[in-house]
């Protein structure tokens, strides 16, 4: 098999880090592997599998002979430069909400709807981190018994704000057990006026306010999950919350199913379910859990009950690595996946 | 009017503690207080506004000439001992899950159905704290356009499982400051074979397990809320999560009235309603957090949405202070309603 030259643009973020390392790990066919950045962060040094690479500074140089480039540094640095990249013949696999809801790109969780990746004109865009966690745990009941509509409320680690908000919570951390005040500057949003401390609290806001008074990131899961099962007779309403955990989210999914499901058949489809672990014993108290899904690869679902309060409705707890599967990993799949397609 | 004589069984606890604050902090025409405990807790001493009181072992002889009596020193101390207060001449307002479900015993929140307590042969039962707060912010809802489905995911802070659980959280911020490792003796339930960490990490256990995988807690919310409305006919379905939270609950609710009520409408009807402080103004960031409505009475309601899944449907983010509206501010209100009508 050939080798693929790769290039991943926001290097120095937590999930170009991610998308470094693991390309590392895996089986990928990796060729050259260029680190991009803004000029501020070139010069940088970072250790991918023991080898040392320097942050180049993005340019419309940097995507000569690059077959894949992963972006993950802002939808506005991915509007700039994915034309750049696609004229220069690589394929961008983009991790920011720049081009999910445009009609000409498809939006690829590999476990659902892979096929669509090869229908790509040089942009295929990995969806938001609740949604793919979401879409992975729910897909096989989509296909057994049909999905008529979903209610999830999330339950989100601060590593989808970044690294600056792992070491905000930290820093949080530190400040209480110092007894000293807690500071805020950065969740729920950045650019937003007000900054509330996430230690000991729940932000029921996850990116900027949208139509209805719903967060961009609630819109995301509803419209993305609607493109990805390619069903927008699919009904969704979504609540999305920032909590004091690192880096996996949790959801608890309620889904009414177009014919009844039971608890036990839903175990077993999703235990067969490629990207699924069931951990689901609440005799053992076996359920799944962020500490100890971080890191880690796969979509992990437990709390499989049927919901009495409908004839045909099923509850489920979601959890997944946000940075993982959430990110990086999903996006390194679709790469996967497209390998023996390039050209 | 006449002076009440009332006893706290459980003063050491998280929520007697609560209720002799608040007997002192409002204006409860209290005659005698009498504390009491265990034997293992008796000769403690509490102070409750400037006065210091002793804790007195519980006995027969506790409750003479005592017009009201709060339990909350759990369900096996209340069923030996209620029937004991009551002989003597006690109203027993109850905070444990023991006669809650008796359907000789009035299950009030008062902003609900204050009337049911007037209904009582001698106890009545305070409920469930992820309860109380729900069917407050839902009761406006409920009378104006008619309930549905409530579909309920919670965020429950750890003073739920009482001081010891507080301990514990803080005990494992101090072992992440000193890069020990996390110890946990505690949660989700004391009595269950496995705990685990809550720092940074989401349970979603609250209670033992019951009847179709679903936990007591949630059992609770269910059953609960159908008694309190009158209504065997509301169908709901919940999911109950502990987090790394100190003191206030938070539920995210989909609501399927019968009805439809605009955003805006709810919005004003629970503005204008008892014991509701709505927070919803998102273009300010403006919504209910746990850790700005702790040690505060309301229960407050932001987030405030229509729910396009369905035809009738609206999303709220419900927060409230898991001891005080969840708890001790409960019982006591109930104590203050029924006042006038003690013998």
């Amino acid at each position: 098999m050939r080798t693929v030259n790769v290039a991943i643009l926001g290097a120095t973020g937590v999930v170009g880090q991610e998308l470094a390392q693991l390309l590392g790990e895996r089986q990928f066919p990796l060729g050259n592997l260029k680190l991009l950045a803004s000029p501020r962060s070139a010069g940088k040094k970072i250790t991918v599998s023991g080898q040392e690479y320097v942050i180049e500074a993005v340019s419309a140089e940097s995507f000569q002979d690059i077959d894949i480039a992963f972006f993950s540094a802002g939808g506005d640095v991915s509007k700039q430069w994915a034309p750049i990249a696609v004229a220069a013949g690589a394929v961008v696999i983009d991790n920011t909400s720049a081009f999910r809801m445009d009609p000409a790109v498809p939006l690829v969780v590999p476990e659902v709807n892979k096929e669509a990746a090869l229908t790509h004109r040089g942009i295929i865009a990995n969806p938001n981190c609740s949604t793919i966690i979401m879409v992975v745990a729910l897909k096989p009941i989509y296909d057994a018994v049909g999905i008529r509509r979903i209610i999830v409320s999330t339950y989100q680690a601060v590593s989808g704000a970044g690294y600056q908000a792992m070491e905000e919570l930290d820093a949080q951390v530190s400040a209480y057990t110092a007894q000293e005040e807690q500071t805020a500057t950065l969740l729920p949003v950045a650019s937003c006026e007000k900054h509330y401390p996430i230690l000991f609290n729940a932000i029921p806001q996850i990116d900027i306010f949208d139509e209805g008074d719903y967060t961009k990131e609630e819109w995301k899961m509803i419209n993305e999950t609607q493109k990805i099962f390619g069903d927008t007779t699919l009904r969704i309403t979504a609540t999305t919350v920032r909590l004091p955990i690192m880096r996996s989210h949790c959801e608890s999914i309620n889904v009414e199913t177009k014919h009844k499901m039971t608890a036990d058949h839903c175990r077993q489809l999703l235990t067969e379910a490629s990207g699924i672990e069931v951990v689901d014993d609440v005799q053992s108290q076996e359920y799944p859990m962020p500490i100890y899904t971080s890191g880690q690869d796969p979509v992990w679902v437990g709390r499989i009950r049927e919901d009495r309060s409908i004839d045909c409705g099923l509850n489920l707890w979601v959890v997944g690595d946000q940075i993982r599967k959430g990110a990086a990993l999903n996006a390194i799949q679709i790469a996967e996946y497209l390998v023996p397609n390039l050209r």
